[in-house]
């Protein structure tokens, strides 16, 4: 501390601040930051306060005012509108201009003299002139002059209280009385798609229209037609690099491999490549571009899977041996999980001596495949290589590469979940694939969606992966397929599923676990992909809802209603300016019919509380009409187990009836 | 980010940790730093972790082990047994010796081989050897031999595996991939009399013997006999210094003064001298000092109080006119806070352009008087001077005489209060003076006691005071005066009373108002202190028992119990060993009788469900025999409005008889 600091506010508690601001926050393109923070000074002085922010684009910084909130609480907010870094921060400072307002007007209030309190005021606002633009210093000029002149006339009172008066001297403050927060805060912007995706996840291989050959890149784009019908916007595939051949596993992920097997595409590398190969048997890359280009006309975006791991076949192993671990024994040291050990992948050693090679050849990687197109990366197991390591190189493909998404496929532990994300990750795998029951989803999404990680943490909702087929799934039937796919894509704004698994309701498991029996991890399958029962329109038609309705395109406008039934779960999100309004109801059970009493918050949607309002189940096409907050609600799971309203006003005249046409 | 790093481990969320460092925390003598953290690394690897520590006194930083608690969250105390500023910070690695030891146990659980594993072993501590101690690296060298020579005999495996190699290892972490939080934390260490205190508020000028005659501080000595009965251990006096003349108030604050009206002791400075001088009716220099002494004989410290303003007659206001706000009109700008007026009090000006003159200037005040033998000081107003002010005055004269202790007599918003403790206050006035139903105080001393508050704001609670006579001591009668009595010091370590207004129970109020009617504020009063109904002898009994019960000697251990009637509160407090365990009942109402059932957590209080236990009131001193949680209470306010229990286990003999001698 130095002593005769004249600068007398404090600015603390400032959110959204992550850990000190050691992270920055994320949004896309389109959102804003809402910036608020305790500002206040000693006495009785009043406070002035501004955001200070700027755009990749922006030489300059902008300033956006401060509004006073409650309990010296301050909110400020700007909209971003580039991809890329946004700074923000905070200014404040003692407005003597705006404390003399306060006074004079209290003064006057009690019929105290007030003469040399105009004055003093002038002299405030004389002061200020030389910090003016050219444009303001006449109009503070006149102020001043208006001040000098006294007087107890209406007119030179009104000058003198008004709001105009207070901004023209706020836009001047001076500087050597003005406290900043102490550093500049990050806001990373991306593009829309990394809050508003839905992920398909499919296995070339098992494309053939051939049972028993080897799926290609070209069976895939025959199937691009179908699977953007469903209305998916993310394709993602496994690694369709080089697999490697020793220790390679069986069926079933048997230690024994049997010939024909073709082995787990995440045991990387082969004497045909590494990680900047494609597997042969899947195509070339020339058959790999064309399939991302095509996808691209279907409106499908390509995402690789990034493993960063190896098959002992892996060129690395020879060519970098310091890379990985070597045992006393001479053997090199596989993955493992005592006492589990996954014989066919060796992992990198991320503390050896040369460890920047590596991170730069990793890195080498993720541009090698952005040359060729792929701006979106679903991780695997991020959490088994070091945060620092992430960091960095999200930060260096983004420095380039802006636009580029990472998908953290990370189930772990929920603190390393979420340092992930504050690493840099776009989206992230979550707990929602095991979160069934109502108390648990609302107890999951309110951690997501109303506490600080919201501000770092996308989450992206995955019912299925090829790794999990979770017991809700293995015992409700179709009905819990169609459960958990409306939850996914309506609580959240990104979901993916693991097709066509999903939408065939695939349900064998391997007994007591929650895996996939024969596994397309281990081995190619031939899908019946119009099998009798399938979800492909339930789907289309989900997805269709959240591409025409704003409201689902957004995770953070979630808000839970109450229901009297705790199988009934029900949840509304709405634009801000309440143009699209959304209301869920799933009934949790796939089993029983269940139904019970609801409460809509009517006015907190910008509704009358006296005035019917119309209400179209988007999901069964049912219309009605409604009036009130309490509402009987009965949902079937053998018909549908959900319905999604869109809520409206109606309009001005006696019957809307273009809306039910 | 730099590419490579080698340091897997996270620290994150420390705790405790005021505004990211900015601020230190505060403990006493005695007290403990509990730290935690979360601390994980990627992957299973096992991670270690140990806080560095350093006190005033130490030029080597301590290390103490911290052991996992929850979910990647650590912990690890430290005691704090010196005066002065500690430092604090977390250390933790990837421990792979640890790791390895988790690995290896697996193995063998799962009947593997783990002869290479050996071998691995033994390197790490071969490894580690060159930065082991003399002492430690003999110790090492025999582990590494036992894992060389290898085998599976069950003694080598547990050495491998015991807690003890473990340990050694542990202290012994490779540095290069340490990971250090981010910057030293500091506690700033206070005397225990800033934790656990009794004030006793006193205007000297109204102890004379004789009706009309102005008190001295030779009358005030006559009286420390009585208060130091009452068992108080801080004498606080209003300000001592030359009252001015000009637009001294009269009685009841009006604006007209009277022939004879002393004014209010905080319009300091007249031609007699300023904030280093003394009201000469009061005394002088030597007489101040005696008092000072003669009153730490009888256990009482005596302190000052600081009100950085002055009256219009103060010597600074000639000597320096630049330190105060002057008007258009050339006339000194007095104390407002429009529209009320204080015409006989001068703020400062921190805004001057010399600041530091000033800032220099209030430091030497400080200093004039802690030579003198004050070293606490009660600070008047705080709110209304710069929050920077106070940082750098308290560091200042801490840095030379840490056993100061500040207390900030702030009345006003939250926020204020909270950012004035953190600028270095040891004391806080607080809300309790109108925190008067079961539901305001168990919200209030929740957030005082369960927050992060509690790290660095310590609450002092006043029933009263000169400048306040709440509603509930106005309506209450003597019973709202013990009820609050109880509550402010068996609630909280620190309280202080206006006295004798407060013993006295006096209650006459400006109508409308929580003011007192002829406040001593303005003039000279003549108690009967000795007069029938007066609170002295309950009073005493309180300080008491606080006194004889170390579980009262801290705020930091308060829990509040359930009881089913809004009108009775309960709350225990137990020393750590639960060697003292308190327990308080308090009617809240002062008219009518109330009982109701009280829970007792008996088993967390550390005795057995099924045993009696000894239950005392030391205020009552009834003694009884309860066993269980359950117990039935009722409190007469016309006779006694509460209970203290202190409760005992049963000795191990068949009755305790002795404790009921």
């Amino acid at each position: 501390m130095q002593a005769g600091d004249r600068r007398r506010v404090v600015i603390e508690n400032i959110e959204p601040e992550i850990d000190c601001g050691r992270f920055p926050i994320k949004r896309v393109v389109g959102e804003k930051v809402v910036v608020m923070a305790d500002i206040f000074a000693d006495g009785h002085a009043a406070v002035s306060a501004r955001i200070r922010y700027r755009g990749p684009g922006d030489k300059e910084w902008r300033e956006v005012r401060m509004r006073f909130y409650e309990n010296d609480r301050w909110r400020g907010e700007f909209a971003v509108e580039e991809i890329g870094d946004y700074q923000y921060l905070i200014e404040g400072w003692v407005d003597r201009f705006k404390t003399w307002q306060q006074d004079l007007k209290k003064r006057l209030d009690a019929g105290q003299s007030f003469k040399a309190d105009l004055l003093i005021g002038a002299d405030y606002v004389n002061e200020a002139l030389e910090r003016a633009s050219p444009e303001d210093r006449g109009k503070l000029c006149r102020l001043a002059e208006v001040l000098e002149r006294g007087g107890d006339s209406k007119e030179t009172l009104s000058i003198a209280l008004n709001e105009e008066s207070a901004a023209l001297m706020q836009k001047v403050p001076d500087q050597r009385f003005v406290v900043a927060s102490e550093k500049a805060l990050v806001a990373v912007v991306g593009r829309e798609k990394a809050l508003f995706s839905a992920w398909y996840e499919l296995f070339p291989r098992s494309c053939a229209l051939e049972p028993g050959k080897h799926g290609t890149f070209k069976d895939c784009e025959r199937l691009l037609p179908e699977i953007a019908a469903m209305g998916f916007d993310v394709l993602y595939l496994p690694p369709i690099h080089p697999i490697g051949e020793t220790n390679r596993k069986g069926k079933n992920n048997a230690p024994e491999v049997l010939p024909g097997d073709v082995g787990s595409p995440w045991a990387i590398g082969s004497k045909e490549g590494g990680h900047k190969a494609i597997h042969p048997q899947l195509g070339t890359f020339e058959d790999y571009e064309r399939l991302v280009k095509r996808a691209r006309d279907y409106g499908l975006e390509v995402a690789m899977d990034l493993a960063f791991q190896c098959s002992p076949d892996h060129p690395y192993v020879k060519d970098h041996p310091e890379w990985f671990r070597w045992r006393p024994d001479g053997t090199i040291q596989f993955a493992e999980n005592p006492p589990k050990k996954y014989e066919d992948i060796i992992p990198f050693n991320f503390e050896t001596e040369n460890l920047t090679a590596l991170w730069e050849e990793l890195r080498s990687i993720v541009l090698f495949w952005v040359d060729r197109g792929i701006h979106i990366f679903r991780v695997d197991n991020p959490h088994t290589k070091p945060f620092a390591f992430w960091e960095w190189l999200i930060q260096e493909v983004k420095r380039q590469h802006p636009e580029v998404i990472f998908l953290s496929e990370a189930f772990t532990r929920p603190k390393v979940m979420y340092r992930l994300a504050k690493t840099g990750f776009d989206q992230s795998y979550t707990y929602f694939t095991w979160r069934n029951t109502k108390k648990e989803l609302i107890e999951y999404l309110t951690e997501l969606t109303q506490t600080e990680v919201r501000e770092y943490f996308r989450p992206n909702f995955w019912p299925n992966t090829p790794d999990i087929l979770p017991e809700f799934l293995q015992y409700g039937g179709k009905s819990a397929f169609m459960i958990r796919l409306v939850l996914a894509a309506t609580l959240n704004s990104n979901y993916g599923i693991y097709g066509p698994a999903f939408e065939l309701c695939v349900n064998e498991v391997i007994p007591g676990k929650e895996e996939y029996l024969y596994s397309e991890k281990y081995q190619m399958k031939h899908w019946d992909r119009n099998k009798a029962g399938n979800l492909r329109d339930f789907i289309a038609r989900v997805n269709r809802i959240r591409k025409e309705n704003a409201a689902l395109q957004t995770t953070w406008n979630l808000h839970f209603y109450e229901v009297d039934n705790d199988s009934l779960l029900s949840y509304g999100k709405a634009t801000e300016d309440l143009s699209n309004v959304i209301l869920v109801v799933v009934n949790l059970d796939p089993f029983h019919k269940q139904s019970g009493w609801l409460r809509i918050p009517v006015s907190q949607l910008g509704m009358d509380l006296t005035q019917p309002y119309l209400v179209h189940d988007l999901l069964s096409d049912d219309k009605c009409i409604w009036q009130g907050e309490k509402h009987f609600v009965e949902l079937n799971p053998q018909i549908l187990p959900a319905s999604i309203f869109r809520i409206r006003k109606r309009l001005k005249r006696e019957m809307d009836f273009d809306y039910f046409m």
